[in-house]
């Protein structure tokens, strides 16, 4: 009696810890504080993003080594290391796509092994498909920034992938690895990296196209498509696709003034505005629902991987209303995903990140400016925002002087919902997120 | 037979959620980057801190309300706002203890209910125990600063106190408030707020023994007090304790150098080392089995708050060396609870923050070091920190040009162990704490 009691108790447990498909979002640069800015902006100080309603939850570490001496860690990742983490399990060093450091060795993905257990596949992106976290989980080579055959050969400031060159043997750019990769769906940036020759002188798109890809360009395109169940391409820009938010007028976080006489000028106040140059593109939900609708008849389940990827690129260039938008355009996407496995249960949802960034909230005057006579204000570059709240919250950039905000070295946050989900518990490793995927997907 | 089955579960599991004690860790300035940093410097990048291995998690939001218009948020909060918020249950406004934004209401705290429950209680601290954490939980007053009875009348910067001047009806400074408050066990620094005379002219330390303390002031003090289980007030400094650890030679961040030609020149890399000036006085993980060997005999348990306070003290000096030790000290203090807790299963462990701070590990050098040719720095203070795993970090401060560094807004995060704590889970409030220690300790 008391096995018959147990046993059935077991039998289920091990049931609800096997998903058929797994929906892994990756919110590029996403850290405690860049969620904190998007939150206070988009739903209040008290408000919640839906995916931070999901009923596990960790703290990721972020684990990276040096390229000339794996031995070593490094305490700032990128995305192609971070990418690599997640999509293969493995430490590597900045840059590298799903090759370990050091050797160059290719590590198989969560993308492959899903593929290779006769699972349908997809990539998301609000990037180019050929960026570095989305090709972690598709391509295997040295550089990130080989995206395309003309980016292969050394520049003065970035040796390139020349030994992942096809005449030397390797599998080329990470457009041609694209190409021919047979990845179901893959939806976003990019085209700029396609339209080019390879090195027998054929494009990448004609590559795709004879793999099987039907291309698309627009989202007349992705709804023509909608009727064909086989291979997509779809590249909705050149490049990075445009963010969905932008500044009023454009505004962005600049330096902080100060008069001779020391008055500290404060940057005026700004809202967000939608970005009036999005056009007709898909927005991430919309590629989401897209990729949804297409594997939803996977005979055996799926591995979707999808990105949003510019709060990353609006953190570098100091755009608060960028980021804060790809933030909300995130946790759309993850809302179309929880509706999914609302209707299919049996779904694994995972929120991750790839490394911290540069945004900080700081108080506004400074928590010091009644004590000191001297000007307080922070050294980098500040934005204040009037929130929807009717709050004024200082964003402050203070990673880099000249140019580019700098990625951080914090942990990072997961989310987890679905079956498989309980093991996204306390403080796990970036690179526990593949392994924790594989079990519950029952991949080897 | 279902019903037997069943039922004892459901009865173990009730009585599961009753906590006898409390032992309440705040980490002053404690987020997700100031941990990282600790971590990768003490225990390597892929270390784990005791209580980053308790079995719940989660993330606080930190609310503070403006004094003004109590109605509109404000981004960044304080030791008093957010000591109140865990103390007291309520959002309140920058530099109140234990009183509500606007009104000046005092508010009951978790301390003064569990004394009113009949249990015991103490504080341990490494600032002055009139600091805003501890005061938090003991006093009620307009201003932080009020520590003592020479701090209550307004100076040209700060309003201070003149409303709660016993003369005026008021409870006097905080250190007066404390001197009365009953509280079994205060361990700390502030000597100087204590060694005055009050409105009437007697000293607050003779109003302290008055009320029954027994005051020590150094380790032999404290030692010979173990046979007594009076009251007990341990000043083991004038103000703040001094940190357990400093950088080499005193290194701490600065700013860096750039040649006319456009150089950067690196901080040197250096190690942390021993304090040479900590002196005999106790660490914090002393002063913790002290309070728990004291408040282990109580009748009906205790509500025990033990604060590691100069994590935030030295962020602000953007001392990297100053924190990392005083996270160190925090992590050995939890250690003991957690050893009280195997003897005492009833007993329930939180580790909680106020709020965030300035300092983030950044990449040295730059991310974009190569791919430019101008300098690529942060605009603030930087330190270079040779880990004891061989690696190097550097860790920047860049949210003050002038003076001390800001907090920041960043939500930060909570662990919980034992009877209680499953409720520590998701995205929390601060101010929820409150509600599940109350609820842990059946108080009403």
């Amino acid at each position: 009696m008391l096995a018959l009691l147990v046993t059935p108790r077991l039998v289920t447990g091990q049931a609800a810890e096997t998903a058929r498909s797994v929906v892994l979002f990756v919110g590029d640069g996403v850290d405690d504080h860049q969620l904190t800015i998007a939150r206070n902006y988009l739903l209040g100080a008290d408000g919640v993003f839906v995916f931070e309603t999901f009923e596990h939850q960790a703290a990721a570490k972020v684990l990276t080594v040096l390229e000339a001496d794996p031995r070593v860690p490094e305490y700032v990742g990128d995305s192609a290391s971070g990418g690599t983490a997640i999509a293969a399990g493995v430490v590597t060093s900045r840059g590298r796509i799903a090759t370990r450091a050091g050797t160059g060795e290719p590590v198989p993905t969560l993308l492959e092994l899903a593929a290779g257990a006769g699972k349908r596949t997809g990539i998301v992106t609000t990037s180019s498909v050929t960026d570095a976290t989305p090709a972690s989980f598709v391509a295997h080579i040295g550089g990130r920034f080989c995206e395309g055959p003309s980016d292969m050969l050394p520049t003065p400031t970035d040796p390139r992938c020349p030994d992942d060159l096809k005449a030397r043997g390797g599998a080329g750019s990470i457009a041609e690895q694209l190409a021919v990769s047979g990845v179901d769906v893959l939806l976003g940036g990019g085209y700029e990296h396609f339209d080019q020759p390879d090195e027998a002188g054929v494009s990448v798109l004609r590559r795709a196209r004879e793999a099987g890809y039907r291309i698309v360009r627009g989202p007349a395109g992705l709804r023509e498509a909608e009727g064909d169940s086989g291979p997509i391409l779809g590249l909705f820009g050149d490049g990075t696709l445009p963010v969905e938010w932008v500044g009023e007028g454009g505004s962005r976080a600049r330096p902080v003034q100060v008069t001779a006489a020391g008055q500290v000028i404060a940057p005026e106040p700004f809202r967000c505005m939608e970005n009036p140059d999005f056009g007709s593109r898909p927005t991430l939900e919309a590629m989401t629902r897209s990729a949804l609708t297409r594997l939803e008849s996977a005979p055996t389940g799926f591995f979707l991987m999808v990105e949003s990827a510019s709060i990353d690129k609006q953190a570098h260039r100091g755009d608060p209303c960028g980021q804060i938008g790809e933030t909300r355009a995130l946790d759309q996407a993850v809302r179309v995903a929880v509706a999914f496995q609302e209707r299919h249960p049996d779904t694994l949802i995972l929120v991750a990140s790839d490394h911290g960034h540069a945004a900080q909230i700081v108080p506004w005057p400074s928590l010091f400016a009644m004590r000191r006579s001297d000007a307080q204000y922070p050294p980098g570059k500040v934005a204040r925002l009037r929130t929807l709240e009717g709050g004024l919250m200082a964003v402050s950039y203070g990673t880099n002087t000249h140019y580019l905000e700098e990625h951080t070295g914090t942990q990072v946050p997961v989310y987890a919902q679905g079956p498989g989900a309980a093991a996204v518990r306390g403080l796990i490793r970036q690179s526990d997120l593949f392994r924790i995927v594989r079990r519950a997907l029952a991949l080897e």
